[in-house]
């Protein structure tokens, strides 16, 4: 019996199982560490996933992240030749378009002033920005920037986007490479981050990017903490170039207590849960996946080994 | 000529004064208190309307609000056949749908929380619901409440609204009545007030009504001041039955300092800014309700004297 194991968190791991018995009778669904016969594990869903894989499982045909990135894979300990799935499932999606809304909504309404006002018991109206007023940019345009940009756009904002390469998305303004970068800064009131991690985008968000964002500008980082230069966004915010930053990733994770970054007064941290994993759609997702695969077509969220996302 | 006579704070009447220029030339738009002869005053728009218009503009035909809202008004003072209008335009409706699903995701994301835990440092997720499982009512089924419950629904939240009268709106469970607003409560984990003040909505949001809500429920009151009873507020708040309470509207307003709910820990102030009325877009809404008025058609907002909305 072809084996599917899955080494994550095991409470989750409950939903993902519920589902497997219902719809997907025929596997053998086991949790880490109980993986039976290793020859016979086919799949692995994995956060972590153990640095033995290619020769502890001779039979895997697949290796699934739980998570939406892979950046913390060692890709090097890898087979070339296994197929390495992202996790695209719509509970992901809908958790970081609310987080990304909230906290864009949350600059572009002045809601950190009106707590510290609140905190000083002073009742003071600001002047109000219409959102077609309101400059943002994604940077990626993965299935979470583009989900992000459209929300964005219902609301009426100035939205725009950029990736590497090129790409399109229905009704909004899309650069992409170097030159495009640079539009986009420029132009961008409030910056989100939502690139994967890789070689090319560690340390992206540094003094230099901060400096081509217009003055008074904000940041929303949801990608991944080593992406960006906290020193840089300190002296940025301290100097006043930068206005507020909403960071949901940090370097290290956890942040651990006494970094300056917590008690910065125009800086909001969230514990990386801007978007979770939802055991039961991410179960459909993989499933569906499964089914693709016996079909002989790509997999959804497949990985390019080449570029590493 | 006929003279249109705008009350209000004076820079924005200058965002009217272009628009009418523009669109109206042959309308004598005036700032007050620049009213010229008062016997060619033809229409008012004010927040505050002088308290004897009924005498002094023989020839009104129209009296605007500035605002959403008519409760500012004495309506005693004002001739009963006199054409009384509400502000209907997309400005005040686009504010509101923001701060409401500003505070419902900051609500529903559990960022209260986070922020507590970023002054005590402390980097821990807490378990996420999904939108689907976040019940939301809105009390009040005018132009903002149908505005802000479809933009609720796009996040997947499950909604749904209530009035006084049988209302509906497409794709959303209404409630309506006395029958109705027991139906409502009991299934809002999150509760906003979008109702209109008049004598029945007075006081509405007492230590009973908000003892029908679920436990562990929240309010987001942007409706009027007078409409809750802050003390059942505090009290159901430190009881546990409530969790959090974000408030844009206060009585008296402006809250003074030293008042309690300032520095409750679990409300949120802001100094009614929810929604304002933006020059260009009111001064349009109401140029266009004057073309209704001549073409014999009942204007956008009429306010019905009896109900007093």
């Amino acid at each position: 019996m072809a084996t599917f194991v899955y080494k994550s968190d095991a409470l989750r791991g409950q939903g993902w199982a519920r589902v497997f018995a219902q719809r997907a009778p025929q596997i053998d669904f086991r949790i880490w560490p109980d993986i039976g016969e290793a020859a016979d594990v086919h799949w692995l869903a994995a956060w972590e996933p153990p640095a033995d894989l290619a020769t502890r499982f001779p039979a895997l045909r697949a290796l699934f992240s739980t998570g939406a990135g892979v950046d913390q894979f060692d890709h090097r300990l890898l087979p070339p030749e296994l197929p390495l799935i992202r996790m695209i499932e719509p509970g992901i999606t809908e958790g970081m378009v609310e987080y990304v809304c909230h906290a864009a909504l949350d600059l572009h309404r002045d809601m950190p002033a009106y707590r510290r006002q609140q905190a000083l018991q002073q009742w003071q109206p600001l002047p109000v920005r219409p959102a077609a007023k309101r400059r943002i940019g994604v940077l990626g345009l993965g299935e979470l920037g583009r989900a992000v940009l459209q929300r964005l756009a219902l609301f009426g904002f100035d939205v725009a986007g950029w990736s590497r390469s090129a790409h399109t998305v229905p009704g909004i303004v899309c650069h992409h490479g170097p030159d495009g970068l640079d539009a986009l800064l420029a132009r961008s009131d409030i910056l989100v981050c939502l690139l994967p991690l890789t070689a090319e985008t560690r340390g992206l968000l540094d003094a230099r990017l901060l400096a081509r964002l217009p003055a008074g500008a904000s940041l929303i980082h949801v990608g991944r903490g080593p992406q960006l230069d906290a020193d840089a966004l300190r002296r940025a915010l301290d100097a006043g170039h930068l206005a507020e930053a909403v960071l949901d990733v940090c370097d290290p994770e956890p942040l651990p207590a006494g970094h300056p970054l917590w008690a910065h007064p125009r800086v909001r941290i969230t514990p990386h849960i801007a978007s979770m994993t939802r055991p039961e759609t991410a179960a459909h997702a993989v499933l569906d996946n499964l089914q693709r695969l016996a079909d002989g077509q790509p997999p959804l969220g497949l990985v390019d080994r080449g570029r590493g996302y």
